[in-house]
């Protein structure tokens, strides 16, 4: 029986009736090489054969008599798999649109706590024949859970999987009575210590209301952190100033989404001399000041964007947690030339590099290991941490590049053609875009508050009408580089 | 600015983390005589053009600071139509099951306070080229539409409706500041006599915590009522028995529906001398003793139902507020024989009827004006008020019997071809039977508890199961009456 550590605990305390502590996902899927159908059956066995493996999956939570301590995970002995798995279809023609509109209802929705934390929809209907899966799944869960066990229960790298029945027989553990939770000694207050992490977890969760007084326990909370995992690199100083998306959320959502060839913004990155990461932050800063600027709410000064980056090295490969720390940086929305917003994007990641030994990797550079949904969830627990002391470590917005493999996966025997995240927002940081590699493409998965951001699917596409730009002045720059080579080259040849 | 009453503003109290106070219905559609396709954009164009005809649509709640005082109902000055109206489909095949699925899953969501408490999908891909709209309206809103008002904007008794631009442009009032709700006068306490029933109103608020201390206020909120609507018709001494749908529900819901040919209903009626009532009674009490006794839960005694029914007059039938009241009657699941249950139905009914002066006409009997959603309101409204205070009137479940046209009607131009209720169920009672008549034909929408009755699609079938039984019985009557009538002629025939 395990328990909630303060930070998970603190994720849960963080839902209100606006916000939600769950992450998503959209995987894109083409059935059509199958010989049997993608339907909820399909979907069900699948899963029921695999939920051995995870078992987090069957766990839920169990609070202690009155709230003297964190929650603990228990088998659910009622577990009713029909409830986790669900199927909605899209209208005629099964649009974007209609698919966007149809996941941002479902992810606005919070997940039961009396049940397991999580949820996943086959959603069909979907244009040219293909389907959609979302997945929801709670960080104070997706924390537990390994994401490599995760990912063995949807994503194969074989189109043949097996759906083996359930190799381990699900025999939940008796539920605790209240008094064997009191008697675990977790709450013996009186007894040994307090303890000083659990008090900061405690503060965690009523920080919004102290405001500046929560400052020394939030540093507190900083310090218990070591090896990178967590820590901020400060590169901004400056507050955030004002957007129409940085205020109190409502309960309901925005989805856009788009995507773009993964080889289109390596030409760029190579032309420019710059990375993946900083291609990401000069479309997206490009997209921003075209929406803010046409709604008369462009600021003067450069937004500032919390970055969530990886700082696994080689030695920590193989090791469960990944190291994540988040990168609070100025994005230039003030500058109006795209290639200069490139420049501009790449020297404020190079400083933050510098400002740290531990070199950050750019996320989807050089790794190769597969693991978006655990990753997903460590970039948006960093979020929600700051989102939590955002008084102290403001920023407008999030900007997320999480990893994926380029090679062809499968889920349940259907081809992935793409996988869309659809992450967290909080009071006062309204917007989430969010990045997912996959295949040769960037999936963005743009996740608003319905109210500050209707049209979040025109930012959406307004990111790949500014990688155009960017793909535009790169082939204009290798003519010119072209030309002026070849030119010294005919000079030589005709020397 | 309409304030709400102390019952209104009760029934939103009454919404916990487990429980909604909305009532709902399925309507489904033919479109195949249509000309142009009943997709989203022509359900949005019909509400859009009918809107200025129901101004509860287009507004919301708004608080009195404190809450010193039941809230006001104020133009929504941001309503966006495009919220209330959605869309979603069912995957392949499109059966009842997915669609019942589909509905209880939207049911079970509470509505969104901050706007208008209403929401209507229009559900697509329903088997043999059907479609499907459900319908939530909030108690606390249907209460001040007037049902008139209220189908004016979704149905129709002519195939070519008219959808006209909206009439009466929409110019929201501004919003009430606090200061303005406060000097409304409605929290003078000081200044004026404390009111009875608003302090009964708050009560009723309470009550469930109350428990036996609520007695006297009770009493005081049912002689606040006269011309006997929400009275209630006591026929059963008795505690209801223990049975598995009573007891705190959880926050998911099932839905079981069917239907049956008002004809069929009608021989077995008239054959027997009862109601069509009691023939409702009838198979309920049949199918609940069947599902009980596969579950080795059936109670020697028999169950108690409350039993919403109308007490409108002649004289009342042009004025606006439907009467209802409840009778609460002994279901004879103690008795195994088919048709010695029917009897048994019609002498508790026809003692119900003795006990009071004004007799409650049959709902389907002799009810010819069509207003079923305002109805059913009121049904589930004193369901909500006796579930209220299920401990001093406790009834096993809500059977309730709601009248509709024999006429063809229409939505947006395609056929309406039934009408289900999804009506409300409450803690302590976890399961409703509710009966929609319409164009010769009975629909049964069944509400439960997800976890008490996981197959409450089974008890559906079962309503039919059990009136198949009484057509036999009423046919093998018939022919023997007809042997028995004939024989004597024949014998003075040959006299």
């Amino acid at each position: 029986m395990r328990q909630l550590s303060g930070m998970d605990a603190a994720f849960l305390s963080l839902e209100t009736s606006n916000s939600t502590g769950h992450v998503g996902s959209i995987s894109i899927l083409d059935p059509s090489g199958m010989s049997e159908p993608f339907d909820l059956a399909h979907l069900t066995a699948m899963l029921e054969g695999r939920l051995g493996k995870i078992p987090m999956f069957r766990r839920r939570l169990k609070d202690v008599p009155l709230g003297l301590d964190h929650p603990f995970w228990v088998d659910d002995v009622d577990f009713d798999l029909e409830f986790h798995i669900r199927e909605v279809g899209l209208p005629a023609p099964g649009s974007q649109k209609q698919l966007t509109d149809q996941v941002c209802r479902l992810h606005a929705r919070p997940l039961d706590r009396k049940r397991p934390l999580w949820e996943v929809y086959l959603i069909s209907g979907l244009e040219h024949g293909k389907i959609a899966v979302y997945m929801k799944v709670h960080h104070a869960m997706i924390d537990g859970a390994s994401g490599v066990e995760l990912l063995n229960v949807l994503i194969d790298l074989s189109p043949n999987p097996e759906f083996k029945d359930d190799p381990i027989p699900f025999r939940p553990r008796k539920e605790p009575s209240a008094r064997a939770l009191l008697a675990k000694g977790a709450i013996g207050l009186a007894s040994r210590p307090v303890d000083a992490l659990r008090i900061a977890g405690t503060l965690v969760r009523v920080a919004p209301t102290l405001g500046k007084a929560v400052t020394p326990f939030a540093q507190l909370l900083r310090r218990r952190r070591n090896s990178g995992d967590g820590e901020i690199i400060q590169t901004a100083n400056n507050r955030p100033p004002e957007t129409p998306f940085n205020g109190q959320i409502s309960a309901h959502r925005r989805l856009g989404i788009s995507h773009a060839a993964l080889s289109d913004v390596r030409k760029v990155k190579s032309t420019f001399g710059t990375s993946v990461n900083d291609v990401v932050l000069a479309i997206s800063a490009g997209a921003l000041r075209r929406w803010l600027d046409q709604r008369g709410a462009l600021p003067a000064e450069p937004l500032i964007t919390m970055i969530p980056v990886s700082v696994r090295d080689e030695s920590q490969r193989s090791s469960m947690g990944n190291k994540v720390s988040a990168m609070f940086t100025p994005l230039p929305t003030n500058i109006s030339d795209p290639v200069k917003r490139l420049l501009a994007c790449n020297q404020t990641t190079q400083a933050a590099k510098s400002a740290q030994a531990a070199i950050p990797p750019g996320l989807v550079d050089g790794v190769t290991n597969f693991a978006p949904p655990l990753l997903m969830a460590r970039a948006a627990r960093v979020a929600f941490e700051t989102g939590l002391i955002y008084r102290l470590y403001p920023s407008n917005l999030v900007i997320s590049n999480v990893p994926g493999p380029d090679v062809q996966a499968y889920m349940g025997g259907a081809k992935l053609e793409a996988i869309y995240p659809v992450s967290v927002i909080l009071d006062g940081q309204g917007l989430n875009i969010t990045v997912q590699g996959y295949r040769g493409q960037l999936n963005f998965g743009l996740l608003a508050d319905r109210e500050m951001v209707p049209d979040v699917d025109r930012l959406a596409a307004y990111l790949i009408d500014e990688l155009d730009l960017l793909i535009a002045a790169a082939d204009k720059k290798i003519a010119a580089d072209t030309t002026h080579k070849s030119t010294p080259r005919k000079k030589s040849a005709t020397a």
